[in-house]
């Protein structure tokens, strides 16, 4: 299990986007905005049949894992009160799920947290990519004045 | 200039935030919200005053940057209806500008866009950090209905 107060493991799941940063072998940053679920002590996203301009294998944040594991994750709040800005960033290691259960049991989550996936012809036919955190910065502006989850919460930015 | 299509301009300048992704020499990737603004070729954003962990210099986007210059930013609209979901990807290098005009400027149009810079304390005490995008990919999930600002539009996901 990923190691995280209550209060920001709430904010991870109910997330309905964050932002996925990949490097090629080379250490060229890619950064695409995906939808995820977290199981247990991964997060997962598809290939999804959204349109592409290549074929799905070909994706850069595909290539770019198969050449470098390394990936990040960033899933943060905006608003204009910058008071309650935060993010959790999730940097560790990525994998490429082609078949097996641990791929289906991601793409029935995806399902489930997301409408939209169970009426997308072909969902679920891609690749799925597994994202192992090894370590998690929880970054808030402030703590809100409702926070009484962790005492010991500290602000910090990677 | 950037070559952007009237309307995916508009759609950068508008965003409020993007995710920065740079990478370490060893191809770590690192991505983080930022607020930002597009100046002719090239965007900018501050490290400001927001509560760090670390000493400011310190800060893993700049280390990221001195060692590997190439970064890129997303800027994206997530909502659930998936027909509207669009992204511009910007893909170039980075600089770190700790002093002179472009610097100056960067900041005054950042005081501009966003009125929480005027009274925070403290900003442009920083250095900035300069994007020259190289590459620039626009996706979108389907045309607007009212979008004809470009009829060769192809939906592309890098």
């Amino acid at each position: 299990m990923l190691h995280l107060a209550p209060e920001d493991r709430a904010f991870l799941e109910q997330a309905r986007v964050g932002r996925l940063a990949t490097a090629s072998a080379g250490g060229e940053p890619h950064v695409i905005p995906v939808c995820f679920v977290l199981d247990g002590a991964a997060v997962y996203s598809a290939i999804d049949a959204k349109p592409k301009r290549v074929e799905p294998r070909k994706l850069r944040r595909l290539e770019n894992i198969r050449q470098n594991p390394r990936a990040s994750l960033v899933v943060d709040h905006y608003e204009e009160e910058w008071r309650r800005l935060r993010y959790l960033l999730l940097r560790g290691r990525a994998e490429i799920l082609e078949t097996g259960p641990d791929r289906e049991r991601a793409l029935a989550l995806l399902r489930e947290k997301y409408p939209q996936y169970r009426s997308m012809p072909g969902f679920g036919a891609g690749p799925v990519i597994r994202l192992i955190p090894e370590t998690v910065r929880c970054w808030r502006a402030e703590p809100a004045a409702d926070d009484d989850s962790d005492p010991g919460f500290e602000g910090e930015m990677a």
